[in-house]
């Protein structure tokens, strides 16, 4: 059986170079799907390079595959490769000094986002059906924002993450990629183990404060998705979700994420000496620098914020809807001083679902300029699969305008 | 004309990989000697690396040599290659994570230190006759005692830097290696434009609290090599330079050193987010957090150290002997701490010379369990051509006592 991944040619810089994984498909739910994955899942035989060629050259390959790859190919996925993340996946653009950008197929000379940026690059150019990405602080929601895809970061801890390279593990979430809703919700079927059967939300909450941080632009366009998608709940309201800022909560996590980040790495990096790029180095050093009694207070702001975000979702079946990211791709090649403004600005939206473990869904309603930008919807603690099925119901709709629009 | 150094094969990894850079010797004082140079001076037509693809890659080829290139082809030298350098010139072990570690000829499986780290294994493994380095906190000094090597740091300065990298410019020099004091000296004569006329020093004083520095064996073979130099003077005696500690003058120079070497790059790193080491990232990290009350501490404190120094060398014609490094070279591939902690502990010696900005010369006169290790001689502003000349007179002496030995 040949593989079949050899018969594209990869000219979106998606695929780790020289790579040459591959896995046959099966007989199962999700026959005749091909998938890439993330370089920080273990494929058997091959080492999980990561991002970084220090990592890749200082590990041995891996003995079995992470429990999602095995999951995805038992249920008869095909899996066509790995792809390029950040390095350690630090960082939500996708621009890795060693391996480059790929290509973002729907924003041309722009960032395809991070750190799951190759794999939203292969869906997002239809070298595959969908892709593995991991979200600690918004790797699959940014680049399926900026390429115009569905992704999900899960509830977190809903799926295992065994044979996965962890950055902070009380937020590192596994969620993937896909063009369509049904594509999106099939595979979520089996990596949640979940028959599909759920309670749909009934009202939508609007968080006035996540959309007061997109710009103008982004705004209005995700305010207009809003609009349309709003006829399928029986009430609509809005909220404003921090008593403060958003952007202190995105900084109590940056302090809780930063520590356990050192944690995950400091040995490693005390041995090798990694070869980083000056932005990845400069977060660890940053990193490194978190006293314990920052983390001891960002410990009790985080439980205030899950108390705060528990309390709006009190007393019925809610979806919270923000933007997904404040505004679409941003140009590759920024600055690194304008990369990091940037980043900390998108934090304060991505930071709400990473504080609280809650699920969070993009999905591809909007554009600004003919650039996509994601609406996102938060959900309650393992609804994932309703989530699921309101992108699915929500698409529905679409094609039902879509339709009447063409008569 | 066919370029020599094609001739040779570079299996210690001393050359900058792929260089072809060759320039043909002519008529002069320096006719039949070839040098090698440290991928910080430019060659027309080369881009000038400085020992980091990101730079190699941002930069154009330069459009004339180096002032001290330039005067040594005029002078007949034929310049074989140009050499590895620590990621630009940060450091003094001589490891380089992109381009890999220059083998130490004279130490197997130990730094040949840096940041002027090809040059001194091409002079040490006898790939040319002599190269240039460049010492800002002891980059010809460190590699120079670790290859058992001569090695100045010339009066700051004395030799031009036009078409140089500069690091932190109050610091930086140019400096040169030999394996023998007389090339050595032809050398200096032609980079120092001067005659060879010099008067000797006549005292020799000691410096106790920097011999406290080493460790117990390079202790006493340096004291050792001391001890058979002496007869050369006509007075010895000891002193304690720092009334404080050599530490405190070093971390004064580490915050000056860093504040200029952070205003050199912080824009270049800003707009191209290099791919260094860790510990490259983490020495830039440090110095953009320098404060401008800490610069004007640290001047003032220099001024108190330059003071102090001038005060020692009142009164006489005097040189000050000391020990190059604390120790011979270390092994390569220690933890990024260990290397830390060893390069805090030389710079307490190398510091001496930096912020006073006098000329020291190292002497390959002592070893450890068979690795070199330099003794040093600092002298007086302006006195590099005595230092050179008293390097020769002790090779001399070291030489007749080998032949009367052979009696």
């Amino acid at each position: 059986m040949m593989p079949n991944r050899r018969e594209f040619i990869d000219t979106l810089n998606a695929f780790c170079p020289g790579d040459d994984t591959w896995l046959p498909g099966g007989d199962g739910p999700l026959s005749g799907l091909t998938f890439a994955s993330k370089d920080i899942f273990d494929v058997a035989g091959k080492v999980t390079g990561a991002g970084n060629p220090t990592w890749q050259a200082t590990h041995s390959p891996a003995e079995a595959h992470a429990w999602v790859v095995q999951q995805l190919v038992d249920a008869g996925a095909e899996l066509a490769g790995k792809t390029i993340t950040d390095e350690l996946t630090r960082g939500i653009f996708g621009e890795n000094v060693h391996y480059g950008t790929p290509t973002n197929p729907r924003a041309a000379g722009r960032a395809p986002g991070g750190s799951s940026s190759g794999s939203a690059a292969a869906v997002a150019g239809e070298l595959v059906d969908f892709a593995l990405g991991s979200d600690t602080g918004g790797s699959v929601r940014v680049p399926a924002s900026f390429c115009g895809l569905y992704g999900l970061r899960p509830t977190h801890g809903r799926i295992p993450r065994g044979g996965m390279l962890l950055q902070a593990p009380s937020y590192d979430t596994i969620g993937w990629f896909a063009r369509d809703a049904i594509t999106f919700q099939r595979v979520g079927h089996v990596l949640l183990n979940s028959s599909g059967d759920s309670v749909l939300p009934t009202q939508l909450i609007v968080a006035e404060d996540a959309f007061a941080l997109a710009e103008p632009e982004t705004r209005e366009a995700l305010a207009a998705a809003t609009d349309r998608i709003s006829s399928l709940f029986e009430a609509v309201s809005e909220v404003r979700l921090s008593p403060s800022s958003l952007t202190d909560w995105s900084n109590q996590q940056q302090i809780l994420q930063s520590r356990e980040a050192w944690e995950s790495v400091r040995e490693w990096i005390d041995r090798y000496n990694p070869a980083f790029s000056f932005e990845v180095s400069d977060r660890y050093v940053l990193a490194r620098g978190v006293t314990d009694a920052q983390v001891a207070a960002a410990q009790l702001r985080r439980e205030d914020i899950v108390a705060r975000v528990n309390e709006v979702f009190a007393g019925g079946n809610k979806v919270v809807c923000l933007p997904t990211t404040i505004s679409p791709a941003p140009p590759t090649g920024q600055a690194v001083s304008q990369r990091h403004e940037l980043r900390l600005r998108n934090s304060a939206l991505t930071s709400i679902a990473g504080n609280t473990g809650r699920p969070q869904i993009s999905l591809p309603l909007a554009e600004v300029d003919g650039l996509p930008v994601g609406l996102s919807l938060l959900g309650d603690k393992g609804t994932d699969e309703a989530l699921m099925a309101l992108a699915a119901k929500i698409a529905e709709g679409k094609e039902e305008r879509a339709g009447q629009a063409n008569c």
